[in-house]
């Protein structure tokens, strides 16, 4: 059966896989910071290449920003469309890792054998599953099981400001029956889950100016304005002791979940305790009127990504610092509105500022949240196909990030999207030594070419 | 008239002495940063050089930190200790610098020619005004006025941490009948100025970790603690509404100011709209219910020196930190007690700490306030001589810096402390392009050529 000669193949390719993704982890493809410029070209070329190597008419597509790679195959089955993205975070703290983040390596853990290194499972590691079920189906049957249209990104990781623009310009080359995007997770690092909630991101950045240069704290200690004094005071006034931000009409557009949603997910027996748990935590931060499975996938969320002031060398420096800075970002969910929203914190800090201080606000990501639907056919023989490959039966899920495409594909390509991924809570995306186990690797490539094969059906 | 001949002396030898100074400024005496050790030995041995130059019997004496430098010279006058320190504040942020900071030079300025470079008024510049001094009065006179130690130190900036140990074990060889201090500045950068009150130091650090690595916040954000928020919370409660700092206990053994010392500051005319005007501010932000002058030179303060946390560099990471730092400092009056402030600043804090957060606290600074005694002679000597060569009469002030060395000298040596110096408001010490006005260094080398001979007579 021609399914179960692709799923041999890899098995028994497994290692070259592995090699092919170490390849493409050594590009330091950092899309946030400008330095890297060259390396998130060099990861789009890597691609191109490889992807012209299944029979992919793969290309590298300029933006204003870091380049696209679109590549068109076809094929007897229906049309989809992959998406995926090739930039990675940052790696500060440097010193945390355990290792060169991009120089990576298999390594065995009590847990089983995981790939280390930037990037490994977000999302580089994620989209090579997709990559090399293809490449294995083609090896097998000489060509893929339907038509595929690849479309990835290399400014995920920095708010997509190019996203929008390409996929309006290039809206008919782009369209196909239903989008396949792999940049999530298992639920509870085992359970195939299909994603159908993701949260929103509004990120802003403020820079607070008191004095017009540093000052001796000890002249002007007292009567001079400190910017780090006002930026603390205001921030202090996020939440209240319950939880709840305290931006003024944040929670227009939060909705109330159904009690069926409710029940299903409580049905899921998320253990909040082993989840933070994991990271050396206890106790649930957010409003303490919901449930914790809420506060990750149905609540939105401010958090402070950043802030620096004055002196933060070694030793001490009495100084009266001129200026305070901040990045801090907003999950939404619902229908909440991301300029309004950043309209309305904008006007709320700015009420707050002493009549000695300027504010300056830099714009970063603005995406609001987005609700699958499941009508298209492919969902439910997707959930069959994972339910095939893993222990546990797949499950519709909600997910706390924020994967701003999977609107656009709705609201610019009029199409559906279904998210699917295999990593697992432990996986340290965006943090020091980030991995992807092996056998996510392994039963993630298996997966697509199962998903592939039951929608091809 | 021997003053006389020494002062026209030192008016044509500015030009050389000029040249002494800049050579001590290149030196990168940077006491805080351990990158520089090697470079404040430097500027000791250069200091040793000049004063063995003037027949000084100087020598490097080893300390666990930066060296003290040490000389004797014998004189019919006095005996009188001079003290100053060749170390420096750290220059960051480099950028905002108009030179290179070690390289110091004489520039043209709308209000005169001023020294520019790192030390040039704290303190490099001003110690040399008292040696240059001695030097005109050595080449006029062959010897010197009055039995003179030297006392220099290399830790200043960096809290002192080798000075009182030292001073207890060397109390016989230092001890003099009054010291002379040379680190503060002309009251409104006009009117010479005896400092009699000098604010304390406490220096504290403190980390606040939350989950145990950096997390995502797409993954984490709301259901995790984010300890950059609970640090905004506790140090944006640091005040109340009325600028009242909220560590209990605080305000104990803050003085009330007799009506005749409050009467006296009235008459100086403090002109706080031109103090603040001229780093960019107009309101006053200390406790609202005293005043400017108060709030600089007789109330407590507390200051947030430095604060990061999180991703800081360019562009966005939706990073929820494990960590959130922050350097505090308070200044003390009066007779607060540091150590009491420290524990209490840091029950306070502890006490609003989240049960998933833990923290870790670094001591820095820890001196009292000093009031001096002016029953010494030389004080009303030096009054007088000091009125003789500046336009306004010389007035005995506060200070709201902290010059702990002050204090030691009464309590470890049992020795009046004198401080007087040149600065202006505008040195932008501790800051970016630091200066010393030439008039500063002109007639601060008069200044103290007049004192000596006022105190010798």
């Amino acid at each position: 059966m021609s399914l179960d000669a692709v799923l041999a193949r890899i098995d028994s390719d497994l290692p070259a896989a592995t090699d092919r993704l170490l390849e493409l982890l050594r590009i330091q493809s950092i899309s946030t910071d400008p330095a890297y410029k060259a390396e998130c070209d060099k990861a789009a070329d890597w691609l191109v290449a490889d992807l012209q190597s299944l029979g992919v008419s793969a290309e590298k597509r300029a933006t204003p920003g870091h380049p696209m790679v679109v590549g068109h195959v076809d094929g007897p089955g229906p049309h989809v469309l992959f998406y995926g993205h090739y930039d990675v975070q940052p790696v500060d703290p440097l010193n945390l890792w355990d290792r060169d983040p991009f120089d990576p390596a298999i390594e065995e853990t009590p847990k089983g054998k995981v790939i280390r290194g930037r990037g490994s499972s977000d999302d580089k590691g994620q989209l090579m599953t997709f990559i090399e079920a293809c490449r294995a189906w083609k090896a097998e049957h000489g060509a893929l099981p339907c038509k595929i249209t690849f479309f990835l990104e290399g400014e995920e990781e920095s708010g997509s400001p190019s996203l929008v623009p390409f996929m309006k310009e290039n809206a008919e080359e782009l369209k196909a029956e239903i989008a396949l995007i792999c940049d999530t997770g298992l639920f509870q690092s085992k359970t195939p889950a299909i994603m159908t909630m993701l949260r929103g991101l509004l990120g802003e950045e403020l820079t607070i100016t008191g004095p017009d240069k540093d000052l001796h704290s000890g002249m002007y200690g007292g009567i001079a304005m400190n910017p780090a004094r006002v930026l603390t005071k205001i921030l202090g006034g996020l939440f209240d002791e319950n939880g709840v931000i305290q931006v003024p009409e944040l929670y227009e557009g939060v909705p109330e979940l159904s009690d069926e949603l409710k029940a299903q997910w409580e049905g899921l027996g998320f253990d909040a305790k082993g989840f933070l748990g994991d990271v050396g935590l206890s106790v649930p931060a957010g409003e303490n009127s919901v449930t914790p499975l809420e506060m990750i996938w149905a609540r939105p969320t401010a958090e402070i990504n950043g802030i620096w002031s004055g002196y933060t060398g070694d030793g001490f420096k009495t100084v009266l610092p001129s200026e305070a800075h901040a990045k801090i970002s907003f999950r939404l969910v619902g229908t909440q509105d991301p300029q309004a929203i950043r309209k309305n914190f904008r006007a709320w800090v700015e009420a707050q500022l002493p009549a000695d201080c300027k504010i300056a606000w830099t714009d970063h990501s603005c995406s609001p949240a987005s609700q699958m639907s499941t009508e298209h056919p492919g969902f439910e023989a997707a959930r069959k196909a994972l339910s095939d490959e893993w222990p546990d039966p797949a499950a519709y899920a909600g997910c706390g990030g924020s994967i701003p495409i999977a609107g656009y594909f709705k609201t610019i390509l009029d199409m559906d999207a279904m998210l699917v991924g295999w990593g697992k809570d432990d996986d340290q995306i965006h943090s020091p030594n980030e991995k992807y186990d092996l056998e996510s690797y392994h039963k993630g490539i298996r997966s697509w070419a199962r998903i592939l094969d039951a929608m091809s059906a």
